[in-house]
């Protein structure tokens, strides 16, 4: 039997409005971490200062019921206006950084650094022995930038997570 | 009398080097909230997927003094390997980066196109109505690119918050 949509695990991108105010984050988390659910990526950012409104974007990965379970235990929680599920309206755009810092002399710092313009990754530091890229784009195309340095020297990388946005006017 | 460096409240920011298990963020959060401490900006990923540790690079406002503290308090958490205040190590790169949308018509629209053409910001998404913007960079260019885009009518927008590394070939 084939699979259907519905058993497919894979990441949802939700955007999640909530009021700023301390222990909002911790309670969302710990809404995770409590029951099992996994969170692939986190990040917050302030939407509107003078209205303390924060927005969380979290990515985790699951099938399309496991997550609509999680939005309504979210919608539940007081401090949170509004959970939309971006992956399902299939019209965003996600974005994130990550910094990979290479090991590099020689022919492979050559060849770290051909690779870095493929990608248009940035070099922002470089030293005798080490170099650091700035790569922004979708996840799946920095987790592949990571792959391909990764043998030849790959010291360590920060990423941020994603950022995301419905595309066109709208508030989402 | 003048304020001297203890006095200064400004962003540090915290590398912090944890088990990746279940739990860890809700108690290095539960630690913010609970003891009053701000959050400016919070980013989670894996440095070594094998050996399953993740780093959160968290950026905090305060005096040195102030600083120091929630480092103290951080380092005795179990889950916590190591944790490094790169500000003070002065010799770090930091990105981040935010999408932005805009409302744009007629001049407004093109005055939008030429400010990201100065900072260097990339057009990802265009209809009729709205433009978006992706820009990386250090917290404050973020921050003015935002401001500069307000009054040509900014809908919303969505900033990762920081990813940092060392500069050099170390580990941190």
């Amino acid at each position: 039997m084939n699979a259907t949509p519905d058993d497919l695990v894979r990441p949802h991108i939700m955007s999640i409005v909530v009021d700023n105010e301390p222990g909002v984050l911790a309670r969302v988390i710990g809404l995770f971490s409590g029951r099992g659910y996994n969170i692939d990526s986190l990040t917050v950012s302030e939407i509107q200062h003078e209205m303390h409104v924060s927005r969380i974007t979290l990515v985790t990965s699951g099938t399309e019921q496991v997550v609509q379970q999680i939005k309504a235990q979210l919608e539940k929680l007081v401090p949170v206006h509004r959970v939309v599920n971006l992956t399902l309206t299939n019209n965003y755009v996600q974005r994130e950084v990550a910094l990979v810092k290479v090991k590099g002399r020689g022919e492979p710092r050559i060849e770290a650094m051909r690779i870095a313009t493929a990608f248009e990754a940035k070099l922002i530091d470089a030293t005798t022995e080490s170099l650091i890229f700035e790569l922004t784009g979708r996840s799946t195309k920095v987790e592949q930038f990571i792959e391909v340095m990764r043998p030849l020297g790959l010291i360590n990388v920060c990423r941020t997570g994603v950022a995301a946005l419905s595309r066109g006017p709208d508030k989402i």
